[in-house]
């Protein structure tokens, strides 16, 4: 690790230590170091709260004149409650500037990186950028696209399976993991799952940890077929939502909507249309959905190439069964070389099972077949 | 790591690295120390050659007197071209004798320790037994059961498919895993597959490594359907020994045996009788098989309790497909709380794919249903 990662990835762990705390602002932290000492530590705590070089700033003091500042993201170039950071920094007398990365959005990238280099100050830019871009996934997707950012979740045994062939899935992973999974959807603004899931399993999709956030429940359902009786219309445990097609059943949404579940059609005539999906999510604020299946919902979202990230809970334990459902199915690749890849794969141990963690890619020469 | 196993983990050492050149002996490592000082080592090196204890003795010479034994598995009381170890260890004025486990064979178990206690050798058993255990596991078995030692291997994306919906499998995992795949080609006396698998993708099953030995290819065929034309029953690597079912096609079988390929029927009437199978290599002295499949024979094998390890190969990709074969078929498992677990799980990283190696536990609480 050199001085730049040291400084830097100290940035990002009080960067990462935020979590959940800053929205709709992204983690950020920050590093002043003068002299080979580091003189100010600052993180980004609120969204309305000063950004993270000036809390650094502000504990540096007359100490930041000379020095070097690390910062997890090009600092700001517009007037917020404390004035764009850029302009602080160059105030300060820093001289040095290592950035992780540039603002995701591509209208003001630069222009922070911009007022620091016309007032003299020497900037590096992309020190450890990946862990900083990795961090802040949500926030960077949905702030250039207003779309949600997307993960796959499932559950399966070693040979891909979701269920036996008689249906029966519980439980396919660990107590751990199951737990694990309840602290993801805590993290998520929404959790979307098929109509079938709902027939099948009448889950309840709620976050069972203490103070546990509820993601809002979405479901896919091109007929209106979710039965009235199912949970996740009488739980009252957090907000439905019911994205359907054109020729959904109007009864059953009159019915639905009484009982406070909302309904969104889509353009979608035999299928929901996934893209009016993400479009409503992203209009309603939601930046972030975990879809948990089944294999059908699965494959739809993979093959329009729409999911950003997978979480993939793998059992070790066999069933097998030609009629199993796996957790990837409708047509399917049909060439290996095709096959898409998962990039920047981490993989944990969580109780007996293991969980992959990686990043779709869409992009290699392999895949352009898609 | 305590003194016990630090000098038995070395004596494991020297035993594993004989690996191949022992056959059809087992892999024995042997340490001797005296007065904190090791005074000798020793392993086996070749069949007919002495034993891991005697060449320790040897090198121990008068050192040897007074200290303590490290052997991985229990010295032999019976007369070989040595003498029986025990008595030798005995002679040597050995005070104490660390076993990693009693010999395999139930008939035999216990005898070296009884002559060792007699002579009023202190005896501890037990120390890093499960290492010492597996690594004779395909001996161990064979020994006690005259049957080979099984071993599924599969290669399968992260979703459990092996080929894609339109049977493409070419390739699944990377160049590192499929030398892998060679390497452990080599380790096993036999291959088995399906007919279905010779058909579809016509395999040479042989070891393609720099001085590999190609393991004899076992196929099932009960019809014998197996192409004249294939690669297994042309190509002169290796030998091809089919196995077929009782209402097999005898003139087919006329013209295979003029090709040189043994044929075996057994007395399954459909299907091959797989235990028929077993019995017949354990009387040709095949002392282990890796199975590479399709999901059908994987299925027939693990449903009936043959699968003593199994060798997944993962590769971090997603194809999809609800037609797209996995490494499981079958029937399958009915209930999850049926699933067969896997103890012992190893994962190695590859190349960029993960073999998840591990033994299927058919006897748990869990289980007791199939």
């Amino acid at each position: 690790m050199t001085n730049h990662e040291f400084y830097m990835n100290l940035a990002l762990e009080n960067a990462r230590a935020m979590k959940g705390q800053t929205d709709p602002n992204p983690l950020v932290g920050s590093v002043i170091v003068n002299d080979n000492r580091i003189v100010g530590i600052g993180t980004h705590l609120k969204a309305g709260e000063p950004h993270a070089e000036i809390h650094a700033l502000r504990m540096a003091g007359d100490k930041a004149k000379g020095g070097t500042i690390y910062v997890t993201l090009e600092p700001c170039s517009h007037h917020g409650r404390t004035g764009p950071c850029a302009v602080a920094i160059v105030e300060a007398g820093i001289r040095k500037a290592v950035i992780a990365t540039l603002d995701p959005n591509p209208l003001v990238a630069g222009n922070g990186v911009r007022i620091l280099e016309e007032a003299g100050i020497e900037v590096t830019v992309g020190v450890m950028e990946e862990e900083s871009r990795r961090m802040n996934e949500v926030f960077n997707k949905f702030i250039v696209t207003q779309r949600p950012f997307i993960t796959m979740k499932a559950g399966s045994t070693l040979d891909g399976k979701i269920a036996t062939h008689t249906a029966d899935s519980k439980w396919i992973t660990s107590a751990e993991a199951r737990k694990d999974v309840h602290q993801l959807r805590n993290e998520y603004q929404a959790i979307l799952v098929g109509v079938n899931t709902v027939i099948e399993d009448n889950p309840e999709l709620t976050t069972r940890i203490p103070n546990g956030r509820n993601p809002i429940r979405v479901i896919l359902d091109s007929t209106l077929r979710v039965p009235l009786e199912s949970k996740v219309v009488t739980d009252g445990q957090a907000e439905t939502w019911i994205f359907t097609a054109q020729h959904y059943d109007r009864d059953a949404r009159e019915v639905l909507e009484d009982r406070g579940v909302s309904v969104y059609p889509t353009s979608g005539t035999e299928r929901v249309d996934l893209d009016d999906v993400l479009r409503i999510l992203g209009e309603q604020l939601v930046s972030s959905v975990l879809v948990e299946g089944g294999g059908s919902i699965h494959a739809a979202f993979l093959e329009n190439k729409l999911v950003d990230k997978v979480e993939i809970y793998l059992a070790p334990k066999l069933i097998g069964g030609a009629k199993a459902p796996t957790f990837l199915e409708g047509t399917g690749i049909g060439l290996m070389r095709d096959a898409i890849e998962l990039d920047n794969l981490v993989i944990t141990k969580i109780g007996k099972d293991y969980k992959f963690t990686g990043y779709p890619n869409y992009n290699t020469e392999q895949n352009e077949g898609i």
